[in-house]
């Protein structure tokens, strides 16, 4: 039977082309994203001038990508379906530590240091102390965990940002956990900063009213035999962006205590532990 | 009170970042695209690889866009937004023309032709005579009718897609409609052809199991003092892709009599009235 196009018909319409060759999750993706995609466009009936600003931003969006900036996955990240993508691929039981995005400056092949090393290589920023466990969800420590972690520099910057100015690897380091599944490391205190903002999607969020910046945090990837990859931060309790990150990346129990120590000449001391999940 | 994001309040979560400060239309529209955004997502349960084969789609798109080509239009033509756009906003009275996509190869300044003259200048495709009447919806007749068209030759391609190629203006003209209204020209029996298919929406296109072919039309942008704009296509009745543009701008009441007239060295003749609509 015969179905032109009509405002009524247009989801049924387009999906009815797909073809019976088509990978079959790719065409339930594709009719999904049809069905609301067009829904979107009849709850604000969208006018033929919005649609070019929309085609336009899209196009400027892309065009701005390049080996060193990817625009459309901070498009992603600012409209929450980063965060929302890894919420659904990371549900996890009461009691694991949860998992939040991966961000674009992790770097493979960071140095493996002993535990009491520092990662700060550059002086900058404030002396902390990260330690804690790595447990089980049954509360026993895990031997051989491998924690990769990162974080920007006292200026907000990551390494990779600043190729010569900062030093290579600079708050960057894998430490592995021994049979108390402890860790300890000294890096600095992180600070907030803004995602580039300078292109379409900075544009976005000053006419949304939104600011671009990301509390402080501190990046960590916690692998270990048997056990769920975890991608997760801490983020530095007070941080005044800690209510409105930009790109939602905050949890409530990934805040944590960073506490001043006024005896020592590391100025500040923060504990976290992490619970694993099995895997399978 | 603080609301850290969750899978469950996901789009509460971003739409409360809106400020105050925010355009009310462009807040409207942003929350309800980050509603079915999130919905979409949440419909799928998107995995990070996927995620990850759609922000690489998008950047693709944006990269190959140029002053000529509009991978971003073409992408919204084939999902069927950019005729869902075109219907909303042009919703009409029974028994006026209906509207459909206006298309990226119309250009302003085509010659103003005398009724009866052609439009075909390569001397390509079989000639047909293209006649009727602009009327309102009273049945009256329409003078001072700007009738602008414009259609692909006999290999299937624009003008403007052929420089040095096809003559310039080679199936453009415009005609002005006299006290009774008619019309009457000579152009070709257009051909049916694809939209450019070697960037990434031919591959969406090809991995759909859809083609990329549009059936055989001729473009009309009508206009009179004191009526709404009229941009339409007739089709070429009989077309085999009638049923299936790849960009979904067949309507019921466009496809169009072309019929043989053995008698005249003007091999086909096609006759279609157009019906305006009133402003305001």
């Amino acid at each position: 039977m015969t179905q032109y196009f009509t405002e009524d018909n247009s989801v049924e319409a387009v999906n009815t082309r797909i073809g019976p060759q088509a990978d079959a999750r790719l065409a339930t993706i594709m009719a999904s994203l049809v069905k609301h995609l067009h829904a979107f466009a009849k709850e604000v009936e969208l006018t033929q001038a919005e649609w070019e600003v929309g085609i336009d931003f899209l196009t400027r969006t892309g065009q701005i990508c390049s080996g060193e900036r990817q625009e459309f996955i901070l498009l992603s990240d600012t409209l929450g379906l980063s965060m929302l993508v890894d919420a659904i691929n990371n549900r996890r039981p009461e009691g694991a530590t949860e998992n939040t995005v991966f961000g674009p400056f992790h770097v493979d092949g960071a140095p493996v240091r002993q535990m009491g090393d520092t990662i700060s290589l550059d002086g900058k920023g404030e002396p902390c102390r990260y330690s804690g466990h790595v447990r089980n969800l049954d509360g026993k420590p895990i031997e051989g965990a491998r924690i990769d972690v990162w974080c920007d520099n006292a200026d907000g910057f990551y390494d990779v940002q600043q190729p010569g100015i900062q030093p290579k690897w600079n708050n960057r380091g894998v430490f592995v956990t021994g049979a108390d599944g402890t860790y300890d490391f000294i890096g600095i205190k992180p600070v907030s900063y803004p995602i580039p903002d300078d292109g379409p999607v900075g544009k976005m969020l000053a006419a949304l009213g939104r600011h671009p910046y990301r509390p402080a945090h501190m990046h960590y990837l916690v692998t270990a035999p048997g056990y769920q990859k975890l991608v997760t931060h801490t983020f530095v309790g007070g941080d005044p962006y800690l209510e409105s990150d930009t790109v939602f990346g905050v949890k409530k129990s990934l805040v944590a205590p960073f506490v001043r120590t006024p005896d020592s000449d590391i100025a500040w001391q923060s504990t976290f532990d992490f619970v694993l999940v099995r895997e399978g």
